[in-house]
């Protein structure tokens, strides 16, 4: 047999070393993709590293040290130029940052003929405008692939499933999930089948120590994380109107209660975090007179042509109730073939191992499409 | 923008015109499929019927007596020459059939440059022999591609999955699930979480009433179904050994209880069904008086090395126990990367109209794996 390795290594740029970046530098550095994959450059937001090095290979180990000492200013057209008149282009540009500039340079680099993989979400969920964009210089208008499987869910294959589903001629009725690892969290601690009475701002005060939030916990509680990836979501649904802005197009809920949305710095809010706790402990209640649970989540519902990120509340049997634990995201498909009872895809949605893997079995798809035509 | 239309259509053989056969017919007939692929030959286990027709064209409603009238007797020599030959080949053979001897000739029809895609387990759950010949003529040793996703699950993205985890070098640790519609069935009616004590009989006759069943209910109740899809999913594991007689290595444990095992006719074995009632009774009260409930499953464990298809006992609370209705597939795959919490799909995972959905997205794949390198 011959090896997996039939074509020459695809040239990658790979922007972004954060959580996310770090974990995929350090799948591409290692079998089986290292032998799929070169990676040509390096960046974080201000320096750059042209690869590989005259001396010693990077590692996971070493390359923040070498970047810094020897990195160049980044500077984004000589990376697409870069992958694009590469020996063996054209290449994957990786957009691992969370970056509104670079995605508004999508169309640009797909028009250089040069592929794009990203868990940014930001491209994808902006503007009806820069979408269009985009689309227009991407596969199948070009043969330039973009991928962002790693958007939704992470490693999850949810976008892809979506794919499926529409090109297949099945009918989206119903998208409904828990999309937030974060908000996943703190409602399965908050609001169990049958559980206790402990404070919002207690639970939200254990996600921030164990790291689920960001710095700010609005960032998380603002629900817009959610509206982008409904947004992403919807965009594939052929019966689902534009949204104009994107994820501002969606109606949101936040969860930053009234009475404290005049906290104006993160530690303000942080230390008055108990003034919403009565809140959320009266729709705790009011949910468990029903028998039910309470639950962030975001849903695109074709009959009643409604796109939204709320709170919801679930009966306890519900697989958004009983079966959801931990940070992990559930997504229920209702389709008319999978109907009465959905297609539930659940997993870990968020963690920067899981969300590498998104990224790059997207590269692997752009790896057997591109060799398909090269055997 | 262009269409999504920019290959001409690729040509498409159809063999097999049963529940599966009939709905992959009609889904390439209607949009958007109808633009991708072009049929040139339907068959079934005798009869074969060129197109496109000089009169009207065929549908979903007229093809049947039409190939009756019209068709001449099957030769599958010359459909792979038809669609090896055709000017817009390489073409996709697909087999609808159960058939054992389509499948022998896989390597044959792959090596001529054609594509297959199959919901037919056979050709990958046989022999190593035939697995190792299937692999040696088709991607990424040739650029004939092979695509069997609805071989496991119907629809749901499960094979998929299993490669992409496997591909971006994830280490598989566990899979677990519930494999068969019927048997999913069967036990989520007897042994319910908190449940009551219908008869194991009364539950199998219903289920054949239901037509959830193959006509000899134990075709179902022998495990083999769930013991092929398992070899399916563990030849893709790279750390499991060998299954030199594919789904025959694979412990199975058959729900034919020994009292019944004489029983030399189905009709026999339906009208004393009632004599097996007491074991699987007794099996469920053992269960539940640990608060359990009985599932028949497969398991691929690597840490122990065994595969196997049996029945287990699994904690109400378990994803294999509440969260599975009717006649859903479930499957869990815990890795490295998925862990402790694991990776979970589900859905139904039998049926016309999903089968044919796992069956024509394969080929939506192939589409665009052609397309890139010929816009």
């Amino acid at each position: 047999m011959l090896s997996a390795s039939i074509l020459r290594p695809i040239p990658v740029a790979l922007l972004g070393l954060g959580g996310v970046g770090k974990a995929v530098l350090s799948q591409l550095l290692s079998p089986p993709l290292s032998a799929q994959f070169q990676l040509v450059l390096i960046a974080n937001s201000r320096l750059s590293l042209s690869l590989p090095l005259p001396a010693a290979p990077i590692t996971p180990a070493n390359f923040q040290s070498i970047l810094e000492k020897h990195g160049a200013p980044l500077d984004v057209t000589s990376v697409i130029s870069v992958l694009s008149t590469h020996p063996d282009a054209p290449g994957i540009f990786i957009d691992c940052t969370g970056s509104d500039a670079i995605p508004a340079m999508y169309p640009q680099i797909l028009s250089m003929g040069v592929h794009i993989v990203t868990p940014n979400k930001k491209g994808l969920s902006s503007s009806e405008a820069l979408y269009k964009a985009i689309a227009e210089k991407s596969f199948p208008n070009t043969p330039s692939l973009l991928y962002g499987e790693s958007t939704v869910g992470a490693g999850l294959p949810i976008i892809q499933t979506l794919k499926d589903l529409v090109a297949t001629g099945d009918e989206i009725e119903k998208i409904e999930g828990v999309f937030s690892g974060t908000l996943s969290y703190i409602f399965n601690e908050f609001s169990k089948p049958g559980g206790g009475d402990v404070k919002f701002s207690e639970v939200v005060k254990v996600a921030k120590e164990k790291g689920y939030t960001e710095p700010d916990p609005r960032d998380d509680l603002s629900g817009i994380d959610v509206a982008r990836k409904l947004s992403i979501l919807a965009r594939l649904v052929p019966t689902v109107p534009a949204l104009p802005e994107g994820y501002a197009s969606i109606p949101t809920q936040s969860l930053v209660p009234d009475v404290l949305s005049d906290a104006s710095t993160k530690e303000e809010y942080l230390e008055r975090l108990e003034e919403g706790d009565e809140f959320f402990a009266n729709l705790r209640e009011e949910a468990k007179k029903e028998g039910q649970v309470v639950r962030y989540v975001g849903v695109i519902d074709i009959k009643s042509g409604k796109v939204e990120a709320k709170l919801d509340k679930y009966p306890a049997d519900h697989a958004l109730a009983t079966g959801l634990k931990g940070s992990d995201n559930i997504v229920s498909f209702t389709t008319k073939r999978y109907s009465p009872r959905p297609l539930i895809i659940q997993g870990a949605g968020a963690g920067a191992d899981v969300t590498a893997m998104g990224v790059t079995s997207d590269m692997v798809k752009i790896y057997e499409r591109l060799a398909v035509s090269r055997i």
